[in-house]
């Protein structure tokens, strides 16, 4: 299969570069091709301007949707953004792999999927109706695609647990894996998380390595996260409130996922006797608060 | 007093231009001395990386948090970054404007974040002991200062709300509120969001413009949101669980907020008989579902 690894981190010394490299060599092993886009080294523009439309009238009122639209259907996208579309149609799987900054993905891969995401490829898919509020979330231009995240923090686990200070990891999440993946129609897998980067040895590298080396070689075959279909009658047209019948008296980000969806509908590529498990496991991890006593450390 | 305005949007002929002019004139109307930081005009440099630390040996390894903390130990931060930090210092209060774009700030803007943040300035402040992790989450070098988001999205309010389909607004701010803005030690107010923005006519700005206004004379006499500090009994250090017996059994942003805190705790600096009520109504409004029925428009 084809995998897209979008990497951004200015130091190839570091965690991360070594992560990017075992991810690289542990899907080639699997016989997969992979392209990296490497934002730092690509020198990746990150503020979404005027100039990512190269027929812009540098006298008019730039409209950011607007003249987005018109470059990709005109072929007026500065070269850079049309590159990586292209490598998002080319990939069966898209792996983002970033540290956590500020509880969010580096401006530079944000600035990436601003400008890559382009109005007609990234939003501002499909038609608007009484049934319908366009292709998006879980449907739209990469319907198909498997997404995950590769994400480092140097804080610990606990501090990212369902009542850790800085929020659950789940959430942070949140607005990347449904509002950045999801929307324009990947499928989204469970993220991995590596904590505590500052206390990383070769012991905990190796065991880190292997951990992550297990969840690429199910890339393909783990069940996605349940987020709920946009258009499939989960939601309100055209308020896009969750029907009231459904977790019911609940608000907040968890009531989108839904555990009540058989694996089965989930896209599943090659189901496997091991999935069921794995996900309940992945639940219990996510949604265990981390008691154990961890030994000092910075958290940042 | 002293108020800085960040603004990150590529176009001055914009909603948010107009925004931008309108708060700045309201503000020295009311004899506040105002600063912009208005990140596209000045080509702010998105990236966080080694040029940032104007004595790195460019052979060596760069690691952000180590590099950062010795250019600000040593006076060898890059000027842009010095300069942003003067500013912050300068001011009494902070105000954060942008369109909300992928569910959060545009990447212009989080690399301010990222480079002006320095580790010793933004994070990386205090002591680490059995009672204390760090100056941060309500205390910090920001402490004692206000700051106020004003946030402009495309779509729906209903789409926004308790069990819209883009998560509530208050979750989707919560890593900005509280990671980026109490983390320091910021007093963070209840954001301004204005939401539809393609369908705003000249009616619909004044009368934005009047409610914006009304928040921006109230910006040092509103009740900051009660986000719960970190070293003051609530959380277990160092694991940094909140403690069970608060918001027993509950999970989420939300716990993180105090709401059984006296406004009278809340470094509120000029107290009045309308701010109670204002907290209730900004409560009620943003916890309550918006039922009611839109006319027809585009989300994004």
């Amino acid at each position: 299969m084809n995998i897209l690894l979008v990497y951004a981190h200015p130091e190839p010394r570091s965690l991360n570069g070594s992560l990017k490299r075992f991810i690289v060599d542990r899907l080639e092993g699997q016989g997969h091709a992979v392209q990296v886009s490497d934002l730092y080294a690509m020198g990746w523009k990150a503020a979404l301007d005027g100039a990512d439309r190269l027929d812009r009238d540098p006298e008019a009122r730039f409209a950011p949707d607007a003249d987005s639209r018109h470059a990709f259907d005109h072929g007026t996208q500065s070269a850079d953004i049309v590159r990586e579309q292209d490598k998002l149609r080319w990939a069966d799987a898209l792996i983002l792999q970033f540290p956590l900054w500020w509880f969010s993905m580096p401006a530079i891969l944000k600035g990436w999927v601003e400008r890559v995401y382009a109005n007609g490829f990234g939003y501002g898919v499909g038609e608007h109706s009484d049934a319908r509020w366009g292709d998006r979330y879980g449907e739209g231009s990469l319907a198909g695609k498997r997404a995950m995240l590769v994400v480092t923090a140097g804080g610990w686990e606990s501090h990212y647990g369902p009542r850790g200070i800085n929020g659950p990891i789940d959430d942070l999440l949140f607005p990347i894996q449904h509002g950045i993946l999801y929307y324009p129609g990947f499928d989204v897998l469970p993220p991995h998380v590596v904590y505590r980067t500052g206390k990383m040895d070769a012991a905990r590298f190796a065991a880190t390595c292997d951990t992550l080396g297990r969840r690429l070689d199910k890339l393909f075959s783990t069940a996605p996260l349940p987020f709920r279909r946009q258009n499939g009658g989960d939601y309100a047209i055209p308020e896009l409130g969750l029907r009231p019948d459904l977790a019911p008296g609940r608000t907040g980000f968890g009531i989108h996922l839904d555990d009540a969806q058989p694996a089965s509908l989930l896209h599943v590529a090659q189901p496997g006797g091991e999935q069921g498990a794995e996900r309940e496991q992945d639940r219990a991890r996510r949604h265990e608060a981390q008691a154990a006593a961890h030994a000092e450390g910075l958290a940042q």
